[in-house]
């Protein structure tokens, strides 16, 4: 999640000292289509990209049905080699169109970009390392530069500003929890482990009570005792409880963030409210906006 | 749930667009009856019609348990019938008391209507298509009708609004919840296809993951490898978490909601406050109510 | 949870009507025992009672333990006859120390206690009926008696107000929730049924989707078609998404609570705050709290 | 829960009491290194504990798994008698450093620290006995040392009291909920008992509606009538909606919180406002902070 935060802005960091210095050229036009949006063809491009990353991962999971698999491997080996093409070329043109391709090649998104196309070539050596081209799934990651151009970047700034600020106690809250499933896990083994293949050893039991403290709940493994059940009971009521630490966490950050939005400023002319934070003129009669602090400073 | 809202409204516009220009008819008083629930017939009406169709969605349901459906096929038949009639009667009758029948014809619940007996009549010809008669279940929809009478009105409304306004936020969380089980639907793949039958494809392994960090947790797959069961640990404890996030969402929403409707006025005279949001003169002593900021702005 | 608000008050009502005129003697000192938990004997006789109760249920329990039942089934048998004895005199006192026998005997207590002992007087005629006394259980509802005379009763009060105040939202998410069922529930049966015993009549696929829904997922039936497992994905996802919504709504039920707890009045005089909602003096100073509005008041 | 509150701050104290009073002896240096963190080596005795007791867990899990354990068995011993050895040097030398060794013997660490040595002693005269030596992963708790000397400290700080404050609410909802399942239980007992083995006894039957009413649903009892997969459904909605209850107080409870760390003052000079709780000065133009409250006393 932390790196959901620092990536999209590192990049643009990377991208703007990037960004050639004529003007003009070839390279920066093909620089502005590629890595920015703000021309119609830049949009069109990361649309056009979205859509393929998306068949292309279609195509892989498509590939991986065994019955499917078979039946068409052919069609799928040259679709493969179609977006292998693809994805080398538009590779190649981002390393030659940025500024600094060192920096490039070692970003975030450089390296995604590499491992994209990486295993496919090595797949020519090694065959059975065929298995590696799921690693593309990570490309899933550009579709995010789509909602860079909706109205949706507020919307998921907010969404990520609020988890980052409460992570450090959710953080807390899942050691916590950790460790109880440890203890709750090494208590199962020694009541269970006689009587039950499931619990035949402490990670087994570790396994098993995070998959109940979570609600999860696969039945895989289960208790066969009185005194297993009535500890599972135990662990199934505390994990029932406990998830509002969590849920009252975000909840309460979330608050905390809806505030942040909608100040107490209210005009001192209309008496109008609800004016967005960054507001600095009334938006129903046009007065200057001031804080009740300054307000009040007045009467005094 | 975008459907629920706008469904109602637009209805009702079709609707008084529908209503015939003559006064006092057999049609008009037919559209009274029928489309609207001022009048004590109107509302009986739609209580009946409620009643029908909750009666033909449970005998639809009971005819197809096979131990059921067998032993009295031919009462089930016969009561097919009949609903068929009665709903053909009603689709025709809303049809001649509109005044726009196309207008009905093509809206929401129009097509609702007729889909409830199409499916009947075309089993005549085609009888293998009668298990197309759970289309039927989609005029429950109808039952929304019965909230318009009662109290429930106001508390769907702020519902409805609360969810929408915050629609925006939860469905990028949910498109970030998609991308992680696509990741770690794959990983999971890569880990467990050799030795467990239960990821044979890279879909399969996706499913597995909305199952698992969902917390729904069936068991029909589940991780045999020692790796494979610490990723499906670490996917637990993490949908354990991020539940919290939509979570926190909707309090936010909720809180918000609430504090629009129980708005800080307090009441000049007598300083008793919690008025409703609409309240202009005070409950308790009955002086006009003014907002805080024009108190204040008086003092200036 | 209406019941659990309605039932102490109404029977505390009750009581009180049911006292006796007579002062000072045994029928009042019973009453007072009994049914008032004022005196010290009072509370013993509510401690000792929840006791007996607990040991009652705790005995049922074990009873109907196959291989505890069988071997130690006289054990049993005649502490079943002690209970009975002794909640047979407990049930005529009661009868014979309230004033009005009949009142009483038609409260909702009443028909607990009596309900207690009943099945156990007609298991003499009927032997088979013995599996009826499960019903003591219900019984258990007499230890909520206990919380009065502890610290705990404000906060049951609370619990119960903030329940039941969005109890009427709760009912229609509720709805809309077991609509969903039926629609999806229906679609799956059509997808499924062909190929999957598990979804063999409607009815059982409905049942399967609220297993899905509520995030249960015993895994007893699951679904095994491609179409199908895309479906139970989105069904899976919606549960998991939706549960936002009752929890937001009793978030900001409870914040609202909180909020009339502690309001926002300061002393005039000292200004602190945090005063309880009916403090009349500051708790600092002394001095009498006026609330914000009346002090605006006095400027102008 | 409780114990994580009260455990670190008693034993501070005890520290403080047992501090022998010579200084700048072995004694004293031993003493301020192992049980405090103010000094450099203090730090580093904390780390090297934290991942000596790690490291012996870990071996433990691995030992407890079959095909490891015997492979490895003699590797096995001859690390757990140098943990062994390494654990009761450690012991002894807190036995040594403290003023008062009697105090600390039945301190709570105290007990963990010897727990955590005295299973593998009495191993020697019972040797099945080893599988107690999981007790060990009680010691555990030591790690939440480390958040000691960390920026988490407030947080969890923060996490404690605010699950201390609703933790009766909690505690009644779990009482509300146990009742539940115990009336559910006996139900279903009744329902399904002559045809479904998994509801053999009422105890079973409880255990399975708490594995419900949980959302857990492992799926080795499952309904098989069609009144008990009625009741398992209602059981299940149940369930799905009333975790809103404990999520909704710890909501209200964090945002009560949050509430009082980031209090109302604004500041009188230049109108900004989020200045921490603690803050005397205006973080923007350093003039001398004033609540509201006292700002309008003057106006007065």
């Amino acid at each position: 999640m932390s790196l959901f935060r620092l990536l999209p802005d590192k990049v643009d960091v990377i991208q703007n000292n990037n960004k050639p210095d004529e003007k003009g050229t070839l390279r920066e036009w093909l620089y502005i289509t590629i890595f920015q949006s703000s021309t119609p063809l830049g949009k069109l491009f990361d649309v056009l990209l979205s859509i393929a990353i998306i068949q292309n991962i279609g195509l892989l999971m498509l590939e991986s049905v065994p019955s499917i698999g078979f039946k068409y491997g052919h069609i799928f080996r040259v679709l493969d080699y179609f977006f292998l093409f693809l994805f080398s070329i538009e590779y190649l043109l981002r390393l030659y169109c940025v500024k600094s391709t060192k920096r490039y090649a070692t970003s975030f998104y450089g390296i995604v970009d590499l491992l994209a196309i990486l295993p496919s070539y090595l797949e020519f050596i090694y065959p059975q390392w065929h298995v590696l081209m799921v690693i593309r799934s990570f490309r899933l990651l550009r579709l995010f530069r789509i909602f860079k151009m909706v109205k949706f970047l507020d919307e998921s700034r907010i969404l990520m500003f609020t988890f980052i600020r409460s992570f450090r106690k959710i953080l807390i809250f899942l050691f916590f929890v950790v460790l109880l499933t440890i203890f709750l896990g090494s208590l199962m083994y020694v009541v269970e482990f006689e009587k039950n293949d499931g619990f035949h050893s402490i990670p087994q039991s570790i396994y098993w009570s995070i998959v109940t403290i979570t609600t999860v709940g696969y039945g895989d493994v289960a208790p066969v005792t009185a005194l297993g059940k009535m500890i599972a009971s135990f662990i199934m009521i505390l994990g029932y409880s406990i998830i509002a630490v969590p849920t009252g966490i975000m909840s309460a950050s979330f608050m905390e963030q809806t505030k942040h939005l909608r100040m107490d400023i209210k005009c001192g002319n209309c008496g109008s409210g609800n004016h967005s934070a960054d507001a600095v003129f009334c938006k129903k009669c046009g007065k200057k906006l001031v804080a009740d602090a300054q307000e009040d400073d007045k009467n005094v």
